[in-house]
């Protein structure tokens, strides 16, 4: 009885989803779903892709939080469209969220969109939003071993970025052991290395996003 | 309609939880829920607290998983009693994964329990054990402003471990913003300032621990 209304909830989003999809193809925006652990650096990549990328990709930002409006506060500085969505509670983005905040976004000036989950490297796997692809932030603090605990996410992500390089000095991170896990999982995913902090490698994923919104 | 099922279960994992707790009682074990994001050190915390006081506290643990041993197999070197859930993709511990953990465990031989419940700030803190107590962990390269985001973590739980403070000169960390977001949340709940890595204020929470021991 369980398990059959939770069917019925995920057949419900994906039809959602997939109406999301056909509104974002008929403007020729791309969507990415960001999604990652709190705390690991979704809204500074967001930022710096932006600050990089915004004089020939016209981006727009949907923001999702539990509570709090303090990310998209900060996206706004940055002069792109910005919505924030407050799950209430809800530990994901849904299909229908994003349903709501297309209809407040100017769909027809907008090329690439991105869209920040709520901080969790579970549920928001699990939920399809209508974005044409998943990245995954994974920040050198939350260690190397993390594609054996959350399988999932993993091999669902078109890209993965590993952020606060800058800290592997003073961390036990082991790279090699991290890409070998990831690519047990998911051998086509692309793996970035960046420092939000310092810019480090942010240029080749950034690189990444434009050649995806040029393909798309 | 949806909303009723899912209260249905909740009454039933708040029933379940319930009887947890008389069986701790029973044995007069105190158990502690343990919360925090992937990777911000909770099995570091258990097995730094395990070498301080196994001497004189008899100490068993419950590790959750969505998939994978790694961090029981840390634990069981300790030699300690440890059971490890791997919940199947559920994204948080539940009463009855409790239940069926407590029947393998000898609870006679037993005065403190750790729970270590599945990386994530929001889902764990929904769902009751039959722990006493619930105590998150929140490492520095989280950020501060985590007690905004997810308010119901902090809300619920009597103590919050600061980890990886041996990272606050690499980070912009602002530890009296932190402890005012927590303390407009949850004034009664302790803070502790830790570093799994250097040692530093892992005696405080152990003597806490052991304080909340004996007034079970």
């Amino acid at each position: 009885m369980k398990v059959k209304v939770l069917q019925n909830i995920m057949d419900a989003n994906d039809q959602l989803a997939s109406r999301n999809q056909q509104l974002l193809d008929k403007s020729n925006v791309l969507a990415l779903n960001i999604m990652s652990s709190p705390g690991a650096g979704k809204t500074s990549l967001i930022l710096e892709t932006i600050k990089r990328l915004k004089d020939r990709t016209r981006i727009a930002v949907v923001e999702g939080d539990i509570a709090s409006t303090i990310d998209a506060d900060r996206i706004s500085k940055e002069e792109v469209p910005v919505v924030q969505i407050n799950t209430g509670g809800q530990c994901h983005i849904d299909a229908n969220m994003i349903n709501n905040a297309l209809e407040s976004l100017p769909l027809e000036d907008i090329d690439l969109l991105l869209i920040e989950n709520v901080g969790n490297l579970v549920c928001p796997a699990e939920f399809k939003t209508g974005a044409h692809k998943r990245v995954m932030l994974l920040s050198v603090p939350e260690g190397d071993d993390k594609p054996y605990k959350y399988p999932l996410m993993f091999t669902l992500s078109a890209a993965i970025v590993v952020n606060k390089i800058d800290m592997l000095p003073f961390s036990d991170f082991d790279m090699t052991a991290f890409q070998r896990g990831v690519n047990g999982l998911n051998p086509k995913a692309r793996i970035f290395q960046v420092s939000c902090k310092t810019g480090e490698g942010i240029e080749s994923w950034v690189a990444w996003l434009e050649s995806e919104v040029k393909d798309r």
